[in-house]
């Protein structure tokens, strides 16, 4: 039986040292902030604002939510955006997405003050990934990072192989893992022959968002697994790898739920830290 | 024997469309202009100098260049792009590299206006390669763009293998294809076994500096090989690609010299159109 690797337990780990870094801050007078963006009244949104703020409090971190009406126009938008940046409390800002249609969300992302952009998506933070400057990196990419790290499974000389291509996940994934010197293959849905690349995969990251996308025969016996998709089945949630038959076959698969999305929340924590520290020049105390 | 992809009359029909475009923006009173910044008085770097200003004389774009001593302090090297940035004269600024060792590369990329970034290398034009939003690619990969355009090889669906991950060349490159939809593998110096990846591609794009990396058994019968290198042997100038043998089994093939190197320059006088013509919303002059 491969390992499966239990993302509740990483998580864990990850935020016992997120409190010691709080708390370092703290001995020195600094609460780390996180601000959260949100329009319009969606439930599944604004639930998971909510356990964003849950989170924070409970690790000892500052927190508020702006709540702007479904109505809000982009240049209002981007003023609350402005004055965020402009507040010297404020550490972290996430515009929560998605977006009412009737705005540029790209314009709204680049209103964001590159140093308070605890998504990553900032074009300017984006450009960072390649050139190997400090990175925030986006919080699902961060979470594969300590899946892996906290696993002791090896990244360099490895060849890993993506699935999917979003701004989002896939894409700064492959990038994370080819600074970490992987040789990194980049699929997606203009890909040919799928299963020729994945069965090439030490580790394999699906992003896709396909249930039962790929099965025992796409995957090399005694490869890392990586399930980012979620996907509801018959009231089940699902990710893109088919978990029954690939855990016979892998040598380390992460479970939807309970690999990849628990660690999420905490990494924005995580980025948020981080962006405290850097942008005050701290880091021995952000450590 | 396959197609040699003949550098040099590519570059001239890149050329002939750039003089089409600035007679439009000429004709209504607009004259492109790039400024090169020199430090010190390397030799060769006064001699690539030369060469852009003559073609930026022959196209009919306006041309400058500040000699700055090799003395420059980096905030004076800063404050005089700042100056360029500021002129509404100004459409293309370029720092030449390399900068003295007291000065910090980075800094002054970051202190370029993106909008005026005509090498592509500001981080926020790099984050620009990920989201599909308009791009200034790096020259030297809107060359090899071109050469596969005009050449009609198609990228779409094609595995791409890009031996190299430099920010100037190779990772660039590697973006570029992935945009157009290439299925890509990013190979560079601790890539383990790299025959194993070459031997896959259909482009193959060789960007390390190392004569004689690519060999005959390395490459797939009827790939097309772009060789990117260029490295002095014996006083020759030779690519990365042993091009006596690959030549026999590739169905495409780039020469050093003639192949790639052509198309630089003549790229750099493209994105100094493509930046004019944005700056000023003017898209359907500069076509």
């Amino acid at each position: 039986m491969p390992r499966v690797l239990d993302g509740k337990v990483i998580a864990e780990q990850v935020r016992e040292n997120l409190k010691d870094r709080i708390e370092n801050l703290r001995s020195i007078g600094i609460q780390p902030k996180l601000v959260v963006v949100l329009v319009g009244d969606d439930a599944a949104s604004a639930s998971y604002v909510r356990s964003k703020q849950r989170m924070a409090d409970k690790l000892g971190m500052a927190g508020d939510v702006r709540f702007l009406p479904v109505t809000v126009t982009q240049g209002e938008l981007i003023r609350e955006v402005e004055q965020l940046n402009a507040d010297p409390t404020v550490d972290g800002i996430l515009v929560q997405f998605p977006l009412p249609s009737h705005i540029d969300t790209e314009a709204v992302l680049a209103a964001v003050d590159p140093d308070k952009d605890v998504d990553g998506f900032h074009p300017y933070n984006v450009g960072r990934y390649a050139t190997g400057s400090p990175v925030i990196w986006p919080c699902t990419t961060a979470g594969i990072y300590e899946i892996l790290k906290r696993s002791d499974i090896s990244i360099a000389g490895k060849t890993a192989v993506i699935v999917g291509r979003s701004q989002i996940v896939g894409w700064p994934t492959g990038q994370l893992l080819l600074t970490h010197n992987a040789t990194v293959i980049q699929c997606h849905s203009k890909t040919e022959d799928l299963r020729k690349f994945t069965l090439q995969a030490d580790i394999l990251v699906v992003a896709v968002g396909q249930a039962g996308l790929i099965g025992a025969d796409d995957v090399r016996s005694g490869a890392t697994v990586i399930d980012v998709g979620i996907n509801r089945v018959d009231g089940r949630l699902v990710g893109d790898v088919d978990f029954e038959s690939v855990q016979e076959k892998a040598g380390a698969i992460t479970p939807v739920p309970g690999g990849v999305g628990p660690l999420t929340v905490t990494m924005l924590m995580h980025n948020t830290i981080e962006l405290a520290t850097r942008r005050r020049g701290l880091e021995k105390w952000g450590r």
